[in-house]
């Protein structure tokens, strides 16, 4: 039985369920209108699998609406895995300021990343 | 083979994994460090195996200093992440006035909602 988090992250890493979120984050949508991209290329049961993995993971909700049912995206679901990401925020500002710093050195001395080139 | 962003999501969907990353939040470790809290649980092989999911997965990076090898986290490695995740945090935000502006530039430029699709 894998915890919350690890779900999250689970039903986060594959391309197929990350699609389904991009779509879901243009409005709700139905099962048959998310499953149509997907066609091509899967079955309808592997759909809707990746479609139980998002819900389970508390994702995506699902409600009826008269005849079909509706998806969209549950946004606590989301908040929980990008509260863990914000405590390592420190660790990729740093080497963003590393390339800035770096890049500023180049920038006000030109010649300096080029250096190598008036040995040849 | 996995993509980037689902190689680094699949990496985090293990509480032993994100537990080394605390872990080396608080600082470099060498590996003996790292797999002290867990061989009472786990395996010497088991523990290393966490260790190559992290490294292959760009969060980690291991450098040899002396006789030991030591590991940091690379930012660089939780950043697309973070910045995928970023994407949604309107859906946890509890601004409806931010979602409805956000679905009309999305009703404007149909396109950005799929820019997830070049995951694939």
């Amino acid at each position: 039985m894998q915890d919350q988090l690890s779900q999250t992250f689970s039903a986060l890493a594959d391309p197929t369920r990350r699609a389904m979120l991009a779509r879901l984050s243009t409005g709700e949508a139905n099962v048959s209108d998310l499953a149509r991209p997907f066609l091509g290329e899967m079955s309808l049961p592997a759909i809707t699998k990746h479609l139980q993995v998002l819900e389970k993971a508390g994702l995506i909700t699902k409600t009826r609406k008269a005849q079909w049912r509706s998806c969209k995206i549950n946004g606590d679901g989301l908040k929980d895995a990008a509260d863990w990401m914000e405590q390592y925020r420190i660790f990729w500002e740093e080497s963003f300021d590393r390339l800035d710093a770096y890049l500023k050195t180049v920038t006000a001395n030109p010649s300096e990343g080029n250096k190598n080139d008036s040995d040849q």
